[in-house]
């Protein structure tokens, strides 16, 4: 706070997304150093405000906030159309401006570390252009861990977002992703909103071949936490329903 | 400990390699659940056994470890020559012995997550192939650390390891992953030795666009922490010495 100019710290959020009736202990799932740093930041740029507060008070039960909630200045990101780009620059430069003078600007997603599988790159671009120091804070990312818990390629990995919701648009995408992996012996991950779980996996079945392996994370780093990794042929002899509520990542491998 | 078989815990370690004079508190980059669970677990199979005895010497500073660190199984990982499958299957069954006859398992590497860019991958694929649970518990990835700092595409990446060393083999690889880049927006991510950051660097800045944007993250989680992203352009005009003895990630990407 003390520099020409503040940092913007990028603050990695916990995974339940508010989910679970009774939420975990922030100590589960983040660093002490981090709850202490979120505890003390007063300006926010925030994917989703009313979460943020949410997460902040459950900091302040175990570091005190360095303000009361109510005084802390959170301003949501702009919200534009899936596959644009976001706002202006003019747009950016408002959104920096605490650190543009000095203070240090925390930025939030809804869950995991902000701008992977998120919003809040392009603010990150703006502010490496403005010659603001960025500091990625370490916390969980659903996508790593899945990754680390599919015993999958490890070495080599894509994460391509969501897929089509169209099925014949679907099902060639996965074609694509299964192309792509024997190719280049990559593991290819993918997410999904929780609802439509059931119909990835079914689309997957439908379309890899028995022999492609698939890995499917669902609610990790909360109490039903699983991962099962198996092949094609084997989910389909022994299928497991997924929950519609929590969030799962999918991740196939050619070998 | 007391369900037919233990479980295989893939515990993070730190990002600092030993690397430092004086090593972070193991608080500020691991939750503090995460140090207990490591505190606890007898059993583990290791990248490296002796930085996993110094790695748990500091988790000991924060919470006792169950048994002295002489009495600790710690086995290593086999290793295969790059790119090569590791190891039988009978050699997975000795590994996992511990957890077939009930004993939680640990997995750790010798930074960051394990099976992420590092050996482990084959051992998971094998617990789940044995009916063993795997639990991933959370804690910091540079290369998803580097990724949320760079300000590049978080809704598309990939890691594609290390790049070729022979000078001309190299430089088509970055051709490659630039014409890749372009092609899906993906941001590509690699890493190298330290001591051929800088080698890397040139190469990159040499066989690059002028417009590509160029992030580099040098020791993510330790003091000496920077991000820089830039156009190649940019990255010309005023170039950046890297480090030779502290681990940087590199990621291009095409808009």
């Amino acid at each position: 706070m003390t520099s020409a100019r503040g940092a913007l710290i990028l603050v990695p959020n916990t995974l339940d997304f508010g989910i679970a009736a009774e939420p975990p202990d922030v100590q589960d799932v983040l660093p002490v150093s981090v709850i202490r740093t979120a505890a003390r930041l007063t300006h926010w740029v925030a994917e989703n405000a009313k979460t943020t507060r949410a997460f902040l008070k459950r900091i302040d039960a175990v570091v005190p906030l360095a303000q009361p909630l109510q005084m802390l200045t959170i301003v949501e990101l702009p919200r534009p159309p899936k596959g644009t780009r976001a706002a202006s620059a003019a747009d950016w430069s408002a959104l920096l401006a605490p650190a543009l003078r000095g203070v240090d600007l925390g930025l939030i997603s809804e869950a995991g570390l902000p701008a992977v599988a998120d919003p809040g790159a392009a603010l990150v671009e703006a502010a490496h252009a403005a010659g603001i120091q960025v500091i990625a804070l370490p916390g969980p990312s659903s996508l790593l861990l899945a990754l680390a818990a599919s015993g999958l390629n490890g070495q080599s990995f894509a994460f391509v977002g969501y897929l089509p919701v169209d099925a014949a648009e679907r099902g060639a995408r996965i074609r694509e992703l299964e192309a792509l992996s024997r190719r280049a012996h990559q593991t290819q991950l993918m997410i999904e909103t929780p609802y439509r779980n059931e119909a990835l996996l079914g689309a997957l079945l439908a379309h890899l071949q028995p022999s492609t392996r698939l890995s499917v994370s669902c609610g990790l780093t909360m109490p039903q936490a699983f991962t099962r990794t198996d092949s094609i042929q084997g989910w389909r002899v022994k299928p497991t329903t997924l929950p519609a509520d929590v969030p799962a990542v999918f991740a196939l491998l050619v070998r």
